[in-house]
C-alpha cells in the first residue's frame, strides 16, 4: 500500500505544492515521508501483531473499571509519543502544523492495522472541535491535554431512543445554581440522560476522558424546545478538573451502564453511559457536571463543523479494512496451489497444481479488491485534500474546495463502506474455508468493516443528505462543480490512447447521473424524490468512483512516460480503472431507472403486505 | 414464514397432486401439513432458543471428547424421534415416503430455527447414498442406523491441499490383507490421510459416526491414477461394527486433529481429521478400516449422485438464514420508534417519531428481503419438486426434470447463499447499531450465511459449473428447456392485467441471456467464455428468480380471484415480484455485458500488477 499512498500524494496529487504555502513551509516530501515511515513503523509494530487479540480479549467491566488487553495500553502510549494526536496543530500549542492529507494517510497505516486499537479519531475530532468552538480556557485545559494523550475524549450524541434521529435527544441541562454562568471553565450546567454507542467511553487507557455531551437546555417552564434546534454542547469529564488541568480528586456523576457486545470491531470499548443518574454526586449534588460549549441551540450546528472530517475519517477507515483484506487474500492466492488452469486441450490431471492467482476469477476477486480499495483510499485523499483547500487556499479555491467537499462527503463516507465491505466478502472468498475460519486475518475484517455503513451517519442518512440536500443546495451549484470537475479530467482522457473511450463511458454516466437528479426532483416532493436515495446514493458513488480511477490512471500515465514510476505498477493502475469502467460503472443504469422513474414500489409497500 | 410455504405448496406447486402417484398414496395435504406442524413445533422449542448459545459456546476438545452444550443434544434426540431423518425413505425400511418437496419444506423450519444445530443433512446425504450405490449389508447396517440416528454420517472428500480440486485428494486406500475382498460388509481397505472441514466430524450426539471417504487405490506400482478417475469411496465407520450393526468394542484409526474456529455456523463441530495415523491400531493394524461403496475409481460419480440435492439443501440453508433475518428486522421495524417521514411541508418535530416501517428506505430494505427470501424459497421448492418428478414422474416428464434440475442447481445453491446474505446485511442495516450487536440475532445470520459461498462447490465453481458445463451439455438442451418453461410463464403472464409488462422485461432478460451465453462460447475457448462466470451465474440466477416471481405472482393473483388466499397476503407476493423487476432484473445488464464481450481485463491482469 506505502507506494501507492506515495504515488497518489506525490504524483497524483501533487501534495508537495502545499510545502509553498506559509502554514507548511517548514515541510517537504521529505518530512512528509518521514511522518509516513514513522507510523507505518509504529502500526507494525504496536498495533498489527494484536489486532486477533483485541478481538477475542473483548473490554470487560470488573465492577469498577473496564479492562483492555495490555496491548491497547502499550498502542496507545505508543501513538500518543509519535505526537500524531496533534499532527495537525500549530507549532505553538505543539503541533506539527501538517496538512490534514498527510494526517489522514498517516492514519491510514494505523486503521489497517488494527481498526478497533486506532480509536485516536474521536479524540482528536473532540479537541478539534474545542480549537474551533470553546473558549481559550476550554481550550487549554481540555483540548491540548487530549492532543497530549494524557487525556481522551468522546463524542456523545446517541441515545437509546435516539440514534439516527438526533433531535430527539432527551439529555437535559440546567444551570448549576447561582452563579452557574461565572464558571471559568464556561457556563455550569448540571445534566441527566443516557448516551448510548459512546466509543471509547469508559477505560483507563488516559488520566481522563473528555466527553462532549448534546443535551438540551430546558426552557423556564420546564419545557426542551423540538427538533434539533433545542441542542447545545457540553463539556463533560469523567473526572472534574480546575483551571490548571489538574484533577480535583472528584469523581463527576458519568457513569458506565453497560458495555456494547459488537459483531467486530471489538478491541473499542463501545458504552452506554448515564449521565447525572446519581452514582457519583459532585459537589454533593445530583447531576453530572458540564460546562456549555459555545451558545446554546448551537450544539449540533458544532458538532456538525466536525462531520466531514469525521466522514472521511469512518470512509478511511472503511478503505483500510478493504486494503488489508486485499493484501492478505493477495498474499494467500500468490501460494496456495489448487487446481489447474482450464485450457482448450482440458486439463492435464498429472501436472502440478498451480497458485490459484493463475486463475481468471481469483484475479477478478483481486482486482475487484484493488478497484475497490486504491479507488477509495484516492477518494479519501482527494477530499482530504479538500480540507486542506478550504482551510489554507486562496479565498475562491477555498470556497470551491468546500462546496465540492460537502457533495464528496456523502461518498466518502458511504462507498468504502459498502464497497470495502464487499471486498473483504471477496478476501474471505480467495481464501475459501480456511478465509472463514479465525486461523486467517480475513473474517475479522469483514466483520470490523460491517460497522461502517451504520456509525457517522447510516448509509440511508448519507442517501438523504446527499439527493435531499447536498445536490439541491444553492441551486444545485455543488452537482454543477463536481461535474465541472469530472469533464475536465473527461477532456484530458480524451487526448490519451486507452483512456479516452472510458472519458466517453464517463460522460455518458455523468449525463444519466445529471438527469436523474432533476427526474427525481420533477414533482418537486421530497418523498417522490427520497424514496429511492440509497440507489441514487450508490450510483453517484460508482460515477465519482469511475472519475477517481480515471483521474488517477491518467496520471499514472503521466507518470510511467515520464518515468516516475515503474511500468507494473502503472499496469495495475490502468487495469483497475478499465475493470471499475468495464464491470462497476455500468451498475448505475440499474440504480438510476428507479431514481428516474421515482418508483414508487418500496413506498407503496404497505406494512400489512409484509 | 408458514403461510408462504403453505401457499407455494399448495396454490403454486400443487403438491398434493403427488398423491395420485402410488408412492405418496396414503398421503393426503393434510398429512403433509401435519409434518410440517410437528417440525414447526420441533424447531421452535428445541433449536430456535439454543441458536445464540451454540454460537458462544462452540465445540472445544477436551482431550478426549468433543464436548457440545446439552441443547444439541437434545435437539438432535427430538429431531430423531420425529423421523424426519428417514421421512423420504420407504415404509419398510421405517420411512414415511414423504415427497422430497415435503421434506425439504419440514427441514426449513430447523434451518431457519438454528443452522448449525441442524446438521443432519449430512447423516441423510450420507445414507440416501448407500441406499442407491451401497450392498443390501451395507445399508442395513450403515444406512438404517443412520436414518433412525442411532449413528450419525459424515462426508469426507476435501483435504487441506484439496478443496475444489478433488482430483488431488492425497488419501489412499490399500487392501486389508488376503482375503481383503470376502468381508460382508465390503472389500475391506486400510485407509490413511487427513480430510479437512469435515462437519460432524467428531462428537458424542450418536453411538457412531459413519464416515464416507474419498480416497485413492494405488496401482500394482504403488502409484495412483491422477485426476478423478481414480477416486474411490469407502464407509469408514469411527467404531467398527458387525454385520449386526453392534459395536464390535474396537475403535477404528479416525482421530480429531483439530476443530475448526469458524466465523458463524459454529454450532456445528467442523474438524480435520487424520485417517490411519496410528493413534488407533484397529486388528493391531496400522490404518483405517473402510469397506468399498460400489466399483474402484467410481468414488465421485457416486457422491455426485447425491450432490443435486446437497446443493439444493445448502441453498435452502442460505434461504432460511435470510428468512430468519427478514423476520427478526420486519418485527424490529414495526416497534421501533425513530424520526418522522418528509413531506412537502418538512417534518414537524414536535409530533412523536413513528416506527421505522414508516420509512421508505426501511421498506426498501424490508421489500428486498422478502423478495429475496421468499423468491429463494420458492426456487428451493420448484427445484425439489423437480426432484421428485425425476423420481416419480413419468418417464418423459423424469428426464425433463432431471434435465432442468441439472440448469437450475447452480442457481439454486448460489443465489441464495449471495442474495440472503445481502439480506442479511440489510437485516443489520434495519437494525442500525443495535443490529450489530450481539444482542439481537441478525449479526450472527449474517456471520452463518457467510459459509453458504463456500461449502458445496464455491460461487465461482457452481459458475464453471453452469456455464462450462450445464448450459452447453446436450447441445444446450438444458438452457433450451429452461427457456421454454420460462416462455410458459411469459405467455400466461402476457394474459393478466399488471403482470403482462413483467412478462416483457422478462422475455428481453431472458434474450439477452442467450445472446451472451453464445457471444461467450463464439470462440469456442473455454478460457474466453469462463473468464466472466461468475456475472454470469449471477445474472442468470437474477433471470431464473425474476421468472420464479413472475410465476409465484401469477399463481398469487389467482388464488386472490378464487378466494383462496387474502388480499394483503397477494399484495405482498405481488409487490415482491415489481420489486424484483424494477429493482434487481436490470442488474443483469452490467453482468451480462463483460460475458459478451468476453472482456478480458480480469483474464489479462498479471501477477506482478497486483
Amino acid at each position: 500500500m506505502r507506494h501507492t499512498v506515495d504515488f497518489l500524494l506525490t504524483d497524483w496529487l501533487h501534495i508537495s505544492a502545499l510545502t509553498d504555502r506559509p502554514r507548511f513551509a517548514d515541510h517537504s516530501a521529505e518530512t512528509f515521508s518521514q511522518v509516513l515511515d514513522a507510523c507505518e513503523k509504529i502500526a507494525r509494530d504496536k498495533f498489527a501483531p494484536f489486532n486477533r487479540l483485541v478481538d477475542t480479549e473483548e473490554p470487560r467491566f470488573d465492577g469498577e473499571k473496564v479492562i483492555l488487553p495490555q496491548a491497547t495500553q502499550d498502542a496507545w502510549d505508543a501513538y500518543a509519543a509519535s505526537g500524531l494526536l496533534s499532527a495537525a496543530q500549530d507549532y505553538d500549542i505543539g503541533g506539527m502544523q501538517l496538512p490534514y492529507t498527510v494526517e489522514l494517510a498517516a492514519n491510514a497505516f494505523f486503521s489497517k492495522a488494527s481498526v478497533s486499537i486506532n480509536a485516536s479519531m474521536l479524540s482528536v475530532g473532540n479537541a478539534n472541535l474545542l480549537m474551533v468552538h470553546g473558549t481559550p480556557l476550554q481550550q487549554q485545559v481540555f483540548a491540548l491535554n487530549e492532543f497530549s494523550g494524557r487525556w481522551s475524549g468522546t463524542m456523545c450524541l446517541s441515545e437509546p431512543q435516539a440514534g439516527s434521529s438526533l433531535s430527539d435527544v432527551a439529555t437535559r441541562a440546567v444551570p448549576d445554581g447561582d452563579g452557574f454562568d461565572a464558571d471559568p471553565l464556561g457556563p455550569r450546567y448540571r445534566l441527566k440522560g443516557n448516551k448510548m454507542w459512546i466509543s471509547a467511553g469508559e477505560h483507563e487507557l488516559t488520566e481522563n476522558i473528555i466527553h462532549l455531551v448534546l443535551a438540551k437546555i430546558p426552557g423556564p417552564d420546564g419545557k426542551t424546545i423540538p427538533g434539533t434546534k433545542g441542542i447545545s454542547l457540553f463539556i463533560v469529564p469523567k473526572k472534574l478538573v480546575d483551571t490548571e488541568a489538574k484533577l480535583t480528586g472528584e469523581r463527576n456523576d458519568v457513569a458506565l451502564a453497560g458495555l456494547n457486545h459488537k459483531c467486530g470491531w471489538r478491541g473499542t470499548t463501545n458504552t452506554l453511559l448515564n449521565f447525572g443518574e446519581g452514582k457519583f454526586k459532585p459537589g454533593g449534588q445530583a447531576g453530572a457536571i458540564g460546562y456549555l460549549v459555545g451558545q446554546p441551540g448551537e450544539g449540533l450546528r458544532c458538532m456538525f463543523h466536525m462531520m466531514n472530517e469525521a466522514r472521511i475519517g469512518v470512509g478511511m477507515a472503511a478503505t483500510m479494512l478493504g486494503m488489508a483484506g486485499y493484501e492478505a487474500s493477495l498474499d494467500y492466492a500468490r501460494q496456495r496451489p489448487q487446481g489447474r488452469p482450464a485450457g482448450p486441450g482440458g486439463k492435464d490431471a498429472a501436472a502440478p497444481q498451480v497458485p490459484i492467482i493463475q486463475h481468471a476469477d481469483v484475479k477478478r476477486m483481486l482486482l475487484a479488491q484493488k478497484a475497490y480499495s486504491e479507488g477509495a483510499l484516492a477518494l479519501e485523499l482527494y477530499c482530504a485534500r479538500l480540507v486542506d483547500e478550504q482551510h489554507t487556499g486562496a479565498a475562491a479555491a477555498a470556497k470551491e474546495a468546500a462546496l465540492l467537499l460537502e457533495v464528496l462527503t456523502p461518498i466518502a463516507k458511504s462507498w468504502p463502506s459498502e464497497w470495502c465491505l464487499e471486498a473483504n466478502s471477496l478476501a474471505i472468498q480467495v481464501h475459501g474455508g480456511y478465509g472463514y475460519t479465525r486461523d486467517f486475518p480475513v473474517e475479522q475484517y469483514w466483520r470490523d468493516n460491517r460497522l461502517n455503513m451504520i456509525h457517522e451517519g447510516t448509509h440511508g442518512i448519507q442517501a438523504m443528505d446527499l439527493l435531499g440536500r447536498k445536490v439541491v443546495m444553492d441551486g444545485g451549484a455543488g452537482l454543477k462543480l463536481l461535474a465541472t470537475t469530472i469533464n475536465t479530467t473527461i477532456d484530458r482522457a480524451g487526448q490519451v490512447a486507452g483512456l479516452a473511450e472510458h472519458g466517453a463511458t464517463l460522460a455518458a454516466a455523468l449525463q444519466k447521473l445529471g438527469a436523474a437528479t432533476k427526474a427525481a426532483w420533477s414533482t418537486g416532493d421530497p418523498q417522490d424524490a427520497l424514496a429511492n436515495a440509497t440507489p441514487y446514493l450508490q450510483a453517484f458513488g460508482h460515477v465519482v468512483l469511475a472519475w477517481v480511477w480515471l483521474d488517477v490512471a491518467l496520471a499514472a500515465q503521466a507518470a510511467l512516460a515520464e518515468g516516475r514510476q515503474p511500468a507494473d505498477f502503472v499496469q495495475g493502475k490502468l487495469q483497475c480503472c478499465r475493470y471499475l469502467h468495464a464491470y462497476e460503472l455500468p451498475k448505475i443504469d440499474a440504480w438510476l431507472a428507479v431514481v428516474a422513474a421515482r418508483h414508487p414500489v418500496c413506498r407503496d409497500m404497505q406494512d400489512a403486505w409484509f
